[in-house]
């Protein structure tokens, strides 16, 4: 072996027991993988990875992700090693609380991980969403002489995260947009939980991936630095597809039970971690061992990477010599600023007279509008573009002959769409939005989930939100789906009641930078209320407020409603005071928001002492007690939808002013 | 033309008209897909497809499935033309409030509709499953010279099915599974919602599903019957691998806006409806016309297919001459009958002093005792039987060179596992169950939905279903997934407490006929409750009952928990008894089945007049006000968890014995 050989090998035999080492400590994790997987991540950061560990948030890095995320030691030992702010310390104390090594790698946690990564299939995804924002970027920021944005985004994906279908998804999506700068190597070790991939995987891969459009190079040996070195350079010459490097390698690499499913997803025991070292030639002691020629090598990371950054440093400010308008807004762009006056002239989209209008129809005008002004808005729909109202009218197509265009085309893969939508938020230098139909939300829950753990400013679209929907039947109305988002972590989740409350709940989701917000919008036309005699749209960045009262003070009953409900509530309000009672109107078209305002306002909005509450909205009626109490009433959905005109469909389920005020009036005894 | 090809025209453009009117009088719906797929739906029909209209619970019926649900048309015009129950009234009601078509189909509803369709690659994974109920219900039962299930499973899919990823993954396994009766239309028309599939979806499909294992047919002229006769006589002719007939057709075919997106999702419009009759020959009056030669052709299938299954009952005759205790066991699975004994030393199982063991290894007990009586049982992971622990040991591989095993393994793919389960038991003769962890329900959302809107007997066995699964980390923590499940109409979710309600709800989830169950399970360690100072665990069938009290009578206060979460309150309930507070400790497995008891019941577990009540799970809190109303408390989570051990992380989130019995008493002022 040269020299460097025997380098490299004493490189990957590191991060191999730094990994084995650290899951005995923590007496749980995934040894297998980090140790199967070590010489093809190796290769990768030592000799093409453009990083710098100190400075993990320099905008034009070349992205890793580890898709396979239980393998999370690989990625711990691979940051420690090149300097990031990652300790040894942190290393032994993995997988415990306070730690910044946790069971799966977590964005926002550990400097250097890049997306959140453990369900499968989703780093990918997100890669393929971190690409597109690379293109996009390049292509508006770009100038000749001028090259500010252009890195690679890698990830290496495993067996497992091959068979989640928003891998497909992103797969074909990745190749049709021929995204070039894309590379993934899959760690191919014909192994998965419950024995050998044969009995559930028998497909080829190769054969897919080259249906997809993608260059497909491989099978190699994943333990040949060389091999693996060559493919991934065959990998960057190909700029018009994405590659897909299939190195095949073997699970528990250099443990006796290696290449069974026994290595995966336990310690491996005392007995053979002595093994595994003595094989391959490593000292029992001390655990977490570190040669001294190792550091020195791989911590010439820092030195490559800030060398790196300083020479892009240098070109920006050429760039901010040349194109100072540019430079500025694209700075400002990553930083995730919104321009000044990004919200100007808002207010004047939907004046008093406004017939009524399809909150999705206000979201198209709102989205428009703010689109002339925030230029980092992008995003599309999973092929429902004309129904969502979510096209950016004169921006252009994204990936139709060029990569200029603000309108993303998903196809039918709303799973794919939610997950590269996140990709390209924690990309930075775009505000993505993604869109479907309320229903289909139950399509992408998994990314949705992974955003809000993230604090990933992600804004989805739901149109088509409730009954309303009509004849398309129960399949596409949805029911239980507004409380079921309400009941994920960090989303913010926003039914506006009219066009005004749409253009708040926009401007809520733009300024809402620690999470996804999810807006939900109707199909049906909704009149816009008149504000003149109702309290302003923007109490909807409280998430509740009073929109109308049959006289000051305390009420005797309240009415609380969200969305296309809100009219519902307000009309049976207005009848109960033609008939004497103290009625107040409450649109809630947050409960997010209006949980975190102080507990005095939440007070004033509905006081304690008014037990008569009545909820209605066109939803699942579980979970409004929340509001309502025991006391209270709920007029809302019971089960399914069904197939027939709105109207119809309204009166048969009883969401209705007659039914909302007799509740109200049940509860006053009446 | 001959005279045969001349019919052929006239039936397909009934079918073409039939949906053009249909849409056109209810003013919505989707006519181009049924315009284009007429001709390759009505081969199918009319050659092939071996059914009887009379009887639409044949057994050995082929399965038809229209995965692109939105062509709901198309199908209602087979259904009425070859004579189910399904009269030309009620095409006419097409979206009508009560009639029997709705927007999409709808099993259960409709005659001769196999499952419902509308989300987008779920009928595809259905079938997937049907075939699979098929190929195991075959090498059970049928013996030689006894062939008493043989069928076939078709669908037509659309390039929106093609895209989403279970498809892909349901496509993979069947590939690998190697279904040779399963034969799918894939009606090619290059037209999405948002325009040309080539903006989103450049991929070789053909190439693609070769790579799965599949025989590949075509590209075809879809409107060309001999050509789809010729290519469906190839696929039934390719034992050995599912076939894909890639059908190349014209969406809106005949209108003068075919082959373009206008037509996929709203009327023609009378001027277009006119153009296009006058295009295909066809009187513009009256609407629904349909010809009598076509219709004395069409209904001849009620002639086939009842000599088919005169046949088919002459067959199963024989065989239960020959074999007589396999013909009843047969037929009283194809009743979904569990056999007598199905349930009898269960109880047993786990005797007073049964170690603590978790809920998961206790489910894996009972479903393995089940299985030694319920030969229907089959089922698996998506590959974490190990961890799941719903391997039927001694059972058996299905699809690992042969077909006879009880144990699925679905791979990595929860979504296509959803629905392959859904598909199993549509095609009815077995139980399936599916399993995965609790968090990855999220992966598969819509067949969970459709299950619970069809009223499907599937069971999922959900494990690792809190903080308490320790370092694995807040990915793979459910949180907001129990009050997620408990949102969707007619799914029972069931948590238990230890392993004797663990028996109990497997119970609940066989006798539950009418619809999913979700159990849920523990991946840690609990006691086994003592049952001879506790109530019987049997309280589990009523979804909530008192475990225990300090004395008889009304309490003060009552705890209620779920799952591992009945223990801390048992303890507060312990100590606060100490203390001289009279109180209750509720067990609440189940919500579903709680709200379902009678009021009396109801009342009796938690007295309307107790309104100190403090709850504990370990998930998110929102929701359960449902129980402790706006005076109660919660002992939740509020937010994602964290990678520790699970000790840990029960004290730091504060879901402890001190924080109940605190809540309690400062509930009671004490």
């Amino acid at each position: 072996m040269t020299d460097q050989a025997t380098l490299d090998q004493e490189c990957i035999n590191t991060i191999r027991f730094l990994a084995v080492d650290a899951v005995q400590k923590a007496r749980s994790g995934h040894p297998g993988t980090p140790m199967g997987a070590a010489a093809m991540a190796y290769t990768l950061w030592d000799r093409f990875l453009r990083h710098n560990p100190r400075n993990p948030a320099w905008p034009d890095r070349d992205r890793f992700i580890l898709s396979a995320g239980h393998a999370s030691m690989l990625l711990y030992a691979l940051l420690h090693l090149t300097g990031y702010d990652l300790p040894l310390e942190e290393l032994k104390n993995f997988r415990q609380w306070g730690s910044k090594t946790p069971g799966h790698p977590e964005y926002d946690l550990t400097p250097g991980v890049e997306t959140t990564t453990g369900p499968l299939g989703q780093g990918f995804a997100n890669g393929v969403g971190m690409a597109i924002a690379e293109r996009w970027l390049a292509e508006h920021y770009n100038r000749p002489e001028h090259e500010i944005i252009n890195h690679y985004t890698y990830a290496i994906v495993s067996d497992g995260d091959m068979q989640e279908g928003v891998t497909s998804e992103a797969a074909s999506l990745a190749g049709t947009l021929r995204l070039g700068k894309l590379i993934y190597l899959h760690d191919d070790n014909d192994i998965q939980i419950e024995g050998s991939t044969d009995i559930v995987f028998s497909e080829n891969v190769a054969r897919r991936f080259e249906a997809y459009g993608w260059q497909v190079i491989g099978p190699i040996d994943g333990h040949d630095v060389p091999a693996v070195e060559t493919a991934i350079g065959q990998a960057q010459a190909e700029t018009e597809r994405p590659s897909l490097i299939i190195c095949k390698t073997i699970i528990g690499y250099g443990s006796p039970a290696q290449a069974t499913a026994k290595v995966h997803g336990e310690p491996l025991g005392e007995e053979n971690v002595r093994a595994a070292k003595e094989t391959l030639g490593w000292p029992h002691e001390p655990p977490f061992y570190v040669p001294d020629d190792v550091l020195a090598h791989m911590r010439k990371a820092v030195e490559r990477g800030q060398a790196a950054e300083q020479d892009w440093r240098q070109r920006l400010d050429a760039y901010a010599d040349a194109h100072p308008d540019l430079a500025a807004q694209f700075q400002a762009q990553l930083r995730g600023d919104l321009p000044d006056g990004w919200d100007e002239g808002l207010d004047a989209l939907f004046p008093p007279d406004t017939p009524p209008i399809a909150t999705r129809n206000a979201s198209g005008q709102v989205l428009n509008a703010l689109a002339q002004r925030i230029h980092a808005l992008t995003g599309g729909s999973a092929d429902l573009a004309p129904s969502t109202k979510t096209t950016l009218i004169g921006y252009g197509d994204f990936g139709l002959h060029e990569y200029y265009g603000h309108n993303m085309h998903f196809g039918v893969r709303e799973h794919a769409m939610g997950a590269i939508a996140s990709g390209m938020a924690l990309h930075g230098g775009v505000i993505p939005y993604a869109a479907t139909f309320l229903t289909f939300a139950d399509y992408m829950r998994p990314p949705m989930r992974l955003a809000a753990m993230m604090g990933a400013q992600v804004i989805y679209v739901f149109t088509h939100d409730s009954i309303g929907l009509g004849e398309d039947g129960p399949t596409h109305q949805p029911v239980e789906h507004l409380m079921n988002l309400r009941a994920v972590p960090n989303l913010t989740v926003i039914r506006p009641a009219d066009a005004s409350e749409t253009l708040e709940a926009w401007r809520a989701a733009l300024l809402n930078r620690e999470g996804p917000t999810a807006l939900i919008f109707t199909r049906q036309k909704l009149p816009v209320l008149d504000r003149t005699t109702l309290a302003p749209a923007g109490g909807l960045q409280r998430g509740a407020y009073v929109l109308w009262e049959s006289v000051k003070g305390t009420p005797e009953v309240i009415l609380v409603g969200t969305g296309s409900e809100v009219h519902a509530a307000l009309d049976a309000g207005k009848q109960l005071a033609a008939e004497g009672v103290n009625v107040r109107v409450v649109s809630m078209p947050s409960w997010e928001l209006f949980d975190e305002q102080p507990a005095d306002y939440r007070e004033n909005v509905k006081p304690s002492a008014v037990r008569a509450r009545v909820a209605v909205e066109a939803g699942i009626e579980l979970g409004w007690e929340h509001y309502v109490g025991l006391e209270g009433a709920v007029v809302g959905m019971q089960g399914f939808g069904a197939s027939a005109p709105r109207e119809v469909l309204y009166e048969k389920f009883g969401i209705t002013v007659a039914n909302v005020a007799a509740k109200a009036k049940a509860l006053l005894g009446r």
